[in-house]
């Protein structure tokens, strides 16, 4: 029999938690709530099914904490939280429930009537569609109010006296509610995701002191827990690590040690900072941002094929219509996100899902058309961000880079257009390449420009690589700009890892698999060989360990569990290995493993719906499917 | 010194009280939140100011209740609830704030860096706009989650051994949270709005314990409490009164000691129902109807003349763009909603409000025009409730009354468009005038029918109302309904409180002064003679005192403290006394009384942002200003 679950307008759980994740950024003693407008859910709803009963039953709803509401049974109204008894024959049952502080959502407890699949769910507005829910909210008593976390408990790996105080190192980086035994008044303690940030009770993110009746600390990113003024005697502690579970499906050894340390980093980088939503990374900003999502997607679907968490984070990151900002407030995140859906369903091919986004994708795209100027260029309004990436782009009129990602989005729109409306978005398309050309493509340099208004002229990787990776260049433009571009020392290089996922991936598309290997075991290998256990937010291969905390002039500022930086995962599965769905959600797919370079190699990855095992021995293939 | 007072986005604290509202109905047990489209606030807003310091100062910014937030001082953040120290100089001080389950509103406590006015707040989407407060909430220690109730204490009046229990009743209905001394167990407690019904422990509307902290049950209408089972010696109550202060300005006394009472008891009456909004009912629903608080703003402007509950109604009603459905879900609430504005403008002549409000009335408005059929009247859509009253209407087709209510809405859109948008709202006004004649005007009935479609030619007496209180029908024509419709006794009678309220304004514009003194004698009196002490929702003189409880089927269902039933206040200001504003808000007023009718009389009703002050002694009247 189907377990019973919570159930709630579809799309409103995930608009609460994301309010709850986006509000939840702590540093130095100041909560810091994401800087864009935040709306939140659905406040009152009704939830209704018809039963035909063969004999009499009794049932039971709860609503969430904070919740006000009745049943109806026929004409009969019932209190929540009381057994109902239901005779034989054919009753209509409504749940009606109001919450101002939480999503409403209710729990039907029966051994007939029940909250399994069937229930359907009406807003007073539109018609009524089927009731959402999800597996980790199952239990009557641990309600969608708060995220019901799976925990493990980790023993510290080393406790040392320091600095006339007690440091705990973990073997690797969680997110924990640390838990300590103590005598007398409650200790401080401060945490790091770096020793020496834990040790510098001044300027480390975080400090607490742990509860005086669990004896647990807030859930906070840590490696290290430093308890000043206390010594390792007189004081006990370990780390209640709080995950969102999720299995991990792909798995990678090759005969490169390295490289199957990079892989399994960057696993854990991932899997720390996939929870309810993909996050950027697990200490700051812990907010859920498109850019990031959008890489994370790709990763996801070779490491744990998940599209639950993907679903989640675009509908969170979406937000509710009418639509007057931006994805995060930033241009380009908006388009991303539509190019978000075209990633998702190439995963799963779950032409249900992208239906039910389809009139959020189109009023976000009518937004984004609705900002162009005389070209049909994308321009950023008034508290608009043009991001793109942290580089000096010639800002001067249009940015090119955004006018490739506006090209994918009114492809991706075209896509999915229902029948008939195809063509308006094709186009729009068209004509946008065309001022392209017109515009941005610089003949005598060999380039797309960053700005056709300034005359400058100015040539970044960035507009460049996504004419790679969208086919806004054709096959022999692109061979051109490897030459004039990517291997062009006189463009100035990409700083972020945020952005080498795009070249790395423009430079697998072009064949460069080796040269990628060798940026993935310098960059990536460079952290392991500094000593990271997740990878980071930025590297800097130049600098010393001890001068890599420093970030936007912070001395901790920069994260180093951040999951763009697991972008390995990919490009080994994707390009190394050769596999990619064919047909959208994978049921056919392609293998092309590049055996000269991965020569004996066992790997296993989530592939339309199944895990494909592989074997390369001596550039000889097998695969299982399981 | 202006005094410190919660802050928060303009609007958003009225759509947070009105859920608050709206989910708080409770009936035998069951909650019955509202049962129409609500949604929220913003949940995340910035504060902002720039100080000009000739000396240093301090202040320290809190947040409401489950608020998450820092202060921005130039570079520096601050957690809030801590002392900031700000030195001399020039300085923009930011504060952000989220919050999930409440309106996210800030406090800032200091002397000279203080929430008063001249703080900007935004929303990440608009631009900047001054924060808004109330007087209610200048206490930091008591913040908007929870509205800030005044308190009265009441003994009872009479204590009474009955059925085995203890009878208390006050000296008249009140919103109250009953206060208990006992001693074992928290007893029981049944409530009523009359006596029967607090004793009816099986189907009286409220029962309760008492906190056993705090002795205290939840604030629930109560004229009579009952606790079943224990003696008068056992136990003590007392009722805290907990009411909303606004200030009654009106006074009226004559030779006949029945008005009097009647205008004391409909004065009682509407302040119970007085409270953070104009409510229907104390007991019954406790929501915010659009059609009942249209008529509330008649009576409020001479009783109170508080124009802010007026505000919080029209912006609780209204809700969020985008406008989807309608007012209460009801087509014609969505059109006294729009004359409701012009009703509160004639009241205080405050343009700022209107315009605050003006793309609110255009997004409804268009809501409305979007629902017209061929002939362009507008008709109600699946889900829609076209009201009216409770009426036996001839529904086919477009029903007239809703079209006199469009048009009459449409001369409002005109009146407040901006210059150069006001014909296009003439026109649409005109057209319709025309199609209303042409369609529903019957020149053999003289009258105006239900329905053009059906062939009845059916007569009712509302649109023939609207069509006198509008302005639809001329002045020739408005002397012909009174014979075919107004007193002709074919036409069905108006059954309803709510109804009789256009019907003696029509009368009264008509001049048949008398006629209406004797109805609010008949009607109003005659529920004094049954003993109210608080003026019902519906009344029928024909019945006996026990007999009046019943309504909707249910043995206590009618209210005997409704909101529509104080309208004599607003009959006998504006006709009987004659007062009314000439110019917007009362600056310039008319006074005509009819001192034929009221021949000895003192009153006191505000007008103007004054309170005047009347005596009328032998058809002499002097009038003083204070």
């Amino acid at each position: 029999m189907e377990q019973a679950a919570w159930l709630w307008y579809p799309g409103d759980f995930e608009l609460y938690h994301a309010m709850k994740q986006n509000f939840s950024r702590v540093e130095r003693g100041c909560q810091w709530p994401a800087f864009w407008k935040s709306e939140g859910f659905r406040n009152r709803v009704a939830f209704r099914r018809v039963y035909h009963l063969d004999r009499e039953t009794s049932f039971t709803v709860f609503g969430v904490k904070g919740a006000a509401g009745y049943v109806q049974l026929g004409e009969e109204k019932h209190p929540l939280g009381t057994a109902i008894r239901c005779p034989q024959g054919t009753w209509r049952i409504s749940v009606h429930i109001a919450c101002i502080g939480c999503v409403p959502a209710i729990y039907v407890q029966g051994e007939i009537i029940r909250s399994d699949r069937g229930w359907m769910v009406e807003d007073f507005d539109r018609d009524p569609v089927p009731a959402a829910q999800n597996r980790y909210f199952t239990d009557p008593n641990r309600d969608p109010s708060e995220w019901a976390f799976t925990e493990r408990v980790y023993e510290p790996c080393a406790v040392e006296a320091v600095n006339g105080g007690t440091l705990y190192t973990f073997e690797t980086e969680l997110t924990a509610a640390l838990e300590l035994q103590w005598q007398g008044e409650p200790p401080l303690v401060t945490l790091g995701e770096s020793r020496a940030e834990a040790l510098d009770t001044e300027n480390c993110y975080f400090h607490c002191r742990p509860d005086p009746e669990t004896g647990r600390c807030p859930r906070q990113a840590l490696r290290f827990a430093f308890v000043p003024g206390r010594s390792p005697e007189t004081i006990k502690a370990r780390a209640i690590h709080q995950y969102v579970d999720i299995p991990v499906k792909a798995e990678f050894r090759c005969e490169d040690e390295e490289l199957n340390r990079i892989f399994s980093v960057a696993a854990h980088t991932f899997m720390l900072c996939s929870g309810a939503f993909f996050l950027d990374g697990v200490k700051r900003d812990k907010w859920i941002w498109g850019g990031d999502a959008y890489q994370s997607l790709f990763v996801n679907r070779y490491l744990t094929g998940d599209r639950e968490i993907e679903k989640r984070t675009l509908i969170a990151l979406r937000g509710n219509d009418p639509m007057t900002t931006h994805v995060n407030t930033i241009l380009d995140y908006s388009l991303l996100w539509i190019l978000s859906v075209d990633a998702y369903y190439e995963s799963y091919g779950d032409r249900d899902f992208v239906d039910f986004l389809w009139t959020k994708m189109e009023s976000l795209m009518e937004l984004c058309l609705s900002q162009r100027e005389e070209h049909g260029f994308v321009v950023g309004r008034k508290r608009d961000w043009v991001f793109i990436d942290w580089a000096d782009f010639d800002r001067d009129g249009p940015l090119c880079a955004e006018q490739m990602l506006l090209a994918e989005a009114l492809r991706v729109m075209a896509d999915f257009a229902p029948e008939g409306e195809e063509d308006r978005w094709l186009r729009e398309r068209n004509a946008l390449l065309e001022q392209i050309e017109a515009c941005y493509w610089d003949e005598e340099k060999g380039a797309y420009v960053d700005s056709f208004t300034s005359g400058r002229r100015n040539v970044t990787r960035h507009a460049n690589i996504f004419a790679i990776l969208f086919d806004v260049a054709d096959g022999e433009r692109k061979r051109r700009l490897t030459r004039t571009v990517l291997f062009n020392d006189a463009v100035p290089a990409i700083t972020t890892p945020y952005f080498r996922f795009f070249e790395l991936e423009a430079l697998c598309r072009l064949g460069y698999l080796e040269k990628v290997l060798e940026e993935i075991k310098a960059y990536w290998g460079g952290m392991l060989r500094q000593g990271a256990v997740t990878f980071w937010e930025q590297f800097d291969p130049a600098k010393a360990p001890e001068e890599q905390y420093e970030m936007y002039g912070d001395p901790y500022g920069k994260s180093l569990c951040h999951a763009w930086a697991a972008s390995p995962i990919y490009l080994l599965a994707r390009y190394f290995l050769g596999l990619r769905p064919v047909t959208p959600g994978g049921a056919e797919y392609e293998l092309r493993p590049r055996t000269d370079l991965l020569k004996s190699c066992k790997a296993s990855f989530p592939m339309g719906g199944k895990v494909l095992h592989f074997a390369v021995d001596n550039g000889i293939l097998t695969v299982e499917e399981l």
